[in-house]
């Protein structure tokens, strides 16, 4: 095994990427700022316990450990940087209004969550905390949107579900909590034979609606007519009533801007942490949700302020992978002198205009060192001009 | 214990600060972009070998190390993002003349490296691989110059030393590798009375002058008379005097540009992996040096490529702790609304020219969410304004 061999899932960022995904990063951020979202950057660990409030089970397993030699305790490197910014919300800003706040930063898993997926993305995303209503969802998702539309990302399908839908079933059924973890598995798992296994399983106990319901769940994805179905289908219950008639608010304001949109109501990615609508983006023949996020008002709890909360993220580095990638911008070669001050002039005023001046140095003239050059600087009736190589 | 509570060493960055972080990242990677230096985005973990690979011990120390559950290899967190980016150039980019690479990202140490400093850096820095020559010590070396005055740092002093001094004392005087190793020890912590005992030890198998010029090194700390005092005292060795040379001939282009200028001919820091001329900056009454690079011509060679390579780097996160913050730039207040075409019209003139538009969400109108907001819209005679609150 050679020295240098990255680990699976592991890659370097090259020049032609590293600039793309630079750029990309400083539009958006650029973008959330001027919507108020305030830049906050989490550091890239902290103990266990705190990364792993709220976020629930799935989240302790994606997450690499290290022991702390200066406390003996067991840190977490970020898997997410949502759970951290709404402690930051919660005990750093601490603030009493409603509070936007934006990232950008590198996130570690312990195994990919895909065979197409790098254990680093550089995640980015916005928050909104402190705001209960559908006005929130919706603006939270209407810049999510935005911003793929800024990176460069066009021919959006978004997807709409709401975790009360399953929430108001089992509570209304008064289903027991192992019960739960197993249905959310099979449902996750979109394991049909399981479900009606579990279902069938579930007995006298539980009213046969609701028995229907969850069978059903699966199949409650696509467009409107969908939430006509479940509005139909399942237990009219206030919380979920209240879900569906959210989800026809929101995807009413978004449907003309955006390709296409569905309802997937058994969408359970997140459900220990989210309490609300939930969303994920997709484009073109990307198998993989491109950005995805939702409401998870009940968060902050476990660092004992609860408070409403929102928002969405993507991975740039996925992203910068979609958009036709600009070519890397040639540089200008100057020759290497020592106290020539009309060719250093020349030289800072280019780079001055944003143009990459790369200087020839000894021993490597004529090119050796003009790697993506285009053009040079020469000395013509006493003027430093630039010309083609 | 509160679940909130950080580790020890390492904090959150709260909005002020990200805002000026973020900005200054953005000026010195353009700064280095236009001077030709291509950025490259090495990933937070991987191999250990790979890390330590010619960077010797003491990095071993510093190092986080995780398992690898696909591999059950140990992998380690990036301490310093150097030696990554020397396995770029050798590897991945490959090419046979001169490569000028750039960085900036989070390096994360297992222990502070000193009471006042975090435990994740923001390193950011540049590196110039294939030439040998003073021609580019010097072009890194004012390169980092500009880059603090970029950044709003002045009052430069820089440190000047070579570890071909040091070097070329153990090899003319051919002492063993573990008294070199504990020399090096004793010489870094300025342990005058260690040094004398291992000097003593060395007998008579050393040459006198070796001996003498071995005690005289933590002395050979000042200005210009400090290189003379070094001709006359140290062995004249041609190692030696190549890198007196060295160091004069660069001073003398450095002076102008810095406050002040000093040569250390003891400085050992970074010993394993440097392999000529190394420099330091400093400013004000900052104790750590906040800038700090020097030449590894023989790090390549653990990955089976050696390369002549020079480059510096600092600690984002320090340098804006330097400088006199900018105040938050303040928002615009706009209210909430559906579909009115001449209010999303006015926001989005006023946030292309990049200023802060807050809107208002229901329920936390009259500045409840006006976080930082120090003026509104309003509608006079039909037109949205911008009044102060």
């Amino acid at each position: 095994m050679h020295k240098w061999i990255l680990p699976e899932y592991v890659e370097d960022i090259l020049p032609a990427e590293a600039l793309r995904i630079e750029m990309m990063r400083r539009r958006i951020i650029d973008w959330l700022l001027v919507h108020g979202y305030e830049l906050v950057g989490p550091p890239m660990l902290e103990y266990v316990e705190s990364l792993l409030s709220g976020s629930g089970g799935d989240m302790d397993l994606r997450m690499f450990k290290v022991v702390d030699q200066l406390s003996g305790r067991m840190m977490g490197l970020r898997a997410d940087m949502t759970p951290q910014t709404a402690r930051i919300d919660a005990h750093l800003l601490n603030r009493k209004g409603i509070t936007r706040l934006c990232y950008a930063g590198s996130v570690l898993h312990a195994l990919p969550s895909g065979l197409t997926r790098t254990r680093e993305p550089l995640q980015i995303g916005a928050e909104l905390y402190g705001h209960k209503g559908l006005e929130s969802d919706l603006e939270v998702q209407r810049l999510m949107l935005q911003t793929l539309a800024i990176a460069g990302v066009g021919d959006i399908h978004l997807d709409l579900g709401h975790v009360a839908v399953f929430r108001g079933l089992i509570k209304g059924a008064g289903i027991p909590v192992e019960l739960e973890t197993e249905l959310f598995g099979v449902l996750q798992a979109k394991d049909i034979c399981g479900l009606k296994e579990l279902c069938t399983g579930l007995g006298k106990h539980v009213d046969a609606q609701v028995r229907r319901a969850l069978l059903l769940l699966p199949e409650l994805y696509g467009g409107d007519k969908i939430l006509a179905l479940a509005r139909k289908s399942l237990p009219d219950y206030p919380d979920i009533r209240c879900a569906l008639d959210g989800l026809e608010a929101v995807a009413s304001q978004l449907k003309p801007v955006v390709n296409t949109l569905a309802f997937d109501l058994a969408d359970l990615r997140g459900y220990y942490y989210h309490s609300g609508m939930v969303f994920a983006a997709y484009t073109g023949n990307c198998p993989n949700a491109i950005a995805l996020g939702g409401r998870y008002d009940e968060i902050g709890k476990a660092f004992g302020r609860a408070r409403p909360a929102t928002g969405f993220s993507m991975d740039l580095r996925e992203l910068a992978g979609l958009v036709q990638p600009d070519l890397y911008p040639k540089g200008v070669l100057a020759p290497y002198t020592q106290d020539n001050k009309a060719l250093e002039e020349k030289i800072g005023q280019l780079r001055g205009e944003g143009q990459i001046v790369v200087v020839e140095l000894p021993g490597h003239e004529n090119g050796q060192g003009a790697f993506n050059c285009d053009r040079k600087l020469v000395l013509q009736d006493q003027n430093w001009i630039v010309t083609g190589i």
